[in-house]
């Protein structure tokens, strides 16, 4: 139909960059060769995170048999049949609470690439009868909220705490306050508790010496961000009654199309190479990711963390300072058009729309609501609206079609942005396996905790002004001040004329 | 304590720019006088959205005395009460479903404006009995599911459909299909249903002559973005147990601080001055929100509305093509930490965070989780060190500080943005208040519409290529692939080896 529009031949997946204005020879100038041979490299079993020193093995999730080891892929198979089973066995009743109730609820801890894959999928397609809640931050007021929410039902929840490392701060603490709560209503907390996290973790540790009800393994080799077709997914997923091996399949078949070696066959290779060209190399645009579709609304926030943490990198593989990255934002059409597509209409022009179209209407009405035309033709009549009326102001749209939201396509849209982000990075030379980033934050967050403590320390029952606390303690004034104050708040330090005391 | 740290003087509510860089000079060079001034004339009832030829009049809602003449304060007045009443009928039973049964649900029907502010409150602050839904889309999919999920609860569900124009495709079509599940229950509908809508709107005129169970006023000087203090969002938060007369006097006491005539003593200018100094007057940074609260996560969803249609502008008021704007994206911390934080820190300096910080924990746990820190503590240590890692990477921080998430505290926190949306109109010379980008949107939709109307008429029973589909229908081949495919994928058109019939 067009060079920049392919269709998967026979399952109505399709990548459309007709509205990019977009010279396919911009596309065929890139280097694919490199491209498609670091990919192949990857799959193969390099260590194509360099600065960790591991492997990149997402992939082999899907299928086993790829692995670069035999070993390996037995434990892809195994675990992945482990978890499927105990979550059959939770939804059965076969597994019951220490007192032989079926569990009713699900409450899940964890932390970015820990929690944002499983609440897509049960967001989208969670169907019951098991309810899952999340803690996904260490907020005391949002966790208690969320317990508030179980109350009773408490007594038949089963908790999941996921954390590679087991060390997280959020999801330990979240955990310890989550047990706390199991312990205040007399129950024996281990026999609610399941572990997905590295093998001889400290939360692996725990979760063996006191025999909680089941662990999974979490490999170094697979990260946060694209741990949502291992256990860390599979088993939430499992639990809402999603059909996991099709979101396995569907993330598969997508993974076999998108290794075709040449960009017009290859999906992912499309996207990556827009991304390049529209941003110049360097995330000029933002991607605005916009699927018409209400199961989809989490799906920008996935993807703000697998696009941004591993493309907002500081130095390419080289050691240069490139400072990269493509923004990510965006919820669901038509809603965004009532919020923000008036600016990217007529405002800024410094995005790329991604508009994702779903042909199928689902369970919903047909019966026509205006004339002839039912609700999903309006929608419709919204996407390829917005996509007119963007390109008629010269902003960009990629526009992606699925047949429908279901597991597989579900599995195949998040396979077609993994791959797609292992090209970019690639095209601009960086790892994007990594998150030296972060690190920082959590060196700076112990600094603040060490300050809080030190804080707590220097407070007598003798006012002190802020200036000299801020002397005694060594901190900025301003920090300072954020610290005293939430003391205050929370009845652990008062402000009087003469300053601050305990 | 410094220049760019201004704290309230009774209500620890604080706005900190000390760590973004900026010299106050630069703040000091800003149009000052014009943007109070531009600020009192609106509030005392200019045309302040001249494209529209309307008045701009949030701030009356809070203080109905400023309103520009006595009759429009007591509008504003009693329309609030008659809300209130009404949501207290409701809460209390005495205001029943047709059957007598005391109402368990509502159901909220609206897009943009009046679904962002409802959902961002009853998301923070509802504490039931009654349980809140929202359609905000025109997907049949996602209408089911909601439907689906209220299930037999149908019966006792109150519909509260919100659309000032009453002609908003989604919303009207909304309302029509959930009025029919009301309908295919042998429900007398309009015995369940309230319409908040201009007065003699299309809505209006039907909810009056079905004689619906109330009606409540818009007013064309109300924008969509700025009717959370109307009935917009004072119904359904009222319904859902909010404190609304607290989030009305949060507002206005924000209100009568943001007045102050100087920006060091003004909050809202401290924002709007920031925002120009940091993005060069033309929005070269994104705005990134980051509450530390998980109540607030839909806070960064509402602004994103607020800022950017708000700002999103092709024109300047003197008609220059500018192609202003500010993005707006971001979802909650400690938990944006493990998404994006990466490229925040290491990435392209591209933005400017938006963190916002809460001194207490609400009912949250206090006892430690480590040492003597306890959860909270852990909150607060990410934030400050996020806003410490940042700032050493030269990426530019403001810390807005509230004592709580409250009803009081959310429509201040909500009266802060819309004033510096305001000043920051001024200082780039826009209207703030129209959206003339979305009409183009919809006329393509329209135009979408009438394609596929064109296409279900052309088909037959002989099939015929695309290519002569898209001539005789004028269409686009590409567009016309995604009208075929959905009418295929909807039972209303078969491909053959020949092409497309019916």
């Amino acid at each position: 139909m067009d060079t920049l529009f392919l269709a998967h031949p026979t399952d109505d997946l399709a990548v459309d960059l007709t509205r990019t204005g977009i010279d396919p020879s911009a596309l065929d100038a890139l280097p694919w060769e490199d491209v498609f041979a670091a990919m192949r490299d990857l799959e193969a079993g390099s260590v194509a995170n360099p600065d960790e020193g591991r492997q990149v093995g997402h992939y082999w999730l899907r299928a086993p048999d790829h692995a670069p080891t035999v070993e390996l892929g037995e434990a892809i198979g195994s675990t992945r049949d482990a978890v499927m089973a105990f979550a059959e066995g939770v939804r059965s009743g076969a597994t019951r609470t220490p007192d032989g109730s079926p569990f009713t609820d699900v409450l899940h801890v964890g932390i970015g690439g820990s929690a944002l894959g499983p609440q897509l999928l049960v967001d989208a397609l969670g169907t019951g009868p098991l309810r899952l809640s999340f803690v996904d931050n260490i907020d005391p007021d949002g966790i208690q909220r969320t317990l508030d929410a179980l109350g009773d039902r408490l007594d038949t929840t089963l908790v999941v705490g996921v954390s590679k490392s087991g060390g997280t701060p959020e999801t330990a603490h979240g955990i310890t306050l989550v047990r706390r709560a199991l312990e205040k209503r007399g129950l024996h907390a281990p026999g609610h508790m399941v572990a997905v996290t590295g093998e001889g973790s400290q939360l692996d540790v725990q979760a063996r010496e006191e025999a909680w009800l089941a662990r999974f393994a979490m490999w170094d080799w697979v990260g946060g961000r694209t741990s949502v077709t291992s256990a860390v997914g599979l088993l939430p997923g499992a639990l809402a009654g999603l059909d996991v091996r099709g979101l396995l399949d569907g993330a598969g078949a997508m993974d076999a199309w998108t290794r075709a070696a040449a960009w017009r066959e290859n999906p992912a290779a499309m996207l990556a190479g827009a991304w390049h060209v529209l941003g110049d190399g360097r995330g000029d645009r933002a991607m605005v990711v916009l699927p018409y579709n209400d199961r989809l609304l989490l799906f920008s926030r996935y993807l703000q963390q697998l696009v941004m943490e591993s493309l907002g990198k500081e130095r390419d593989l080289a050691g240069r300072v490139v400072h990269q990255g493509i923004a990510v934002y965006g919820n669901k059409g038509s809603t965004d058009q009532h919020s923000f597509v008036q600016q990217l209409r007529d405002g800024r022009n410094d995005f790329m729309a991604v508009l994702v179209a779903v042909l199928g209407d689902g369970a919903g009405p047909s019966a026509p609501v205006e004339d002839e035309a039912n609700a999903g033709d309006f929608l419709q009549g919204f996407l390829l609206g917005t996509r007119r009326a963007l390109s008629e102001n010269d902003r960009p749209t990629i526009t992606i079609t699925v047949p429908r939201v279901d597991a597989a396509v579900l599995g195949g849209l998040i396979a077609l942005f993994e791959r797609a982000v292992g090209f970019y990075a690639t095209l601009v030379g960086i790892n994007a396996y990594h998150q030296p980033g972060v690190e920082a934050g959590k060196k700076a967050a112990r600094h603040i905790l060490d300050l809080q403590a030190r804080v707590r320390a220097a407070l007598t029952d003798v006012p002190q002004p802020i200036e000299s606390l801020a002397e005694s303690t060594g901190a900025e004034v301003v920090e300072l001040w954020y610290v005293l104050k939430r003391l205050q708040h929370t009845g652990r330090a008062r402000s009087e004329r003469d300053g601050w005391r305990r």
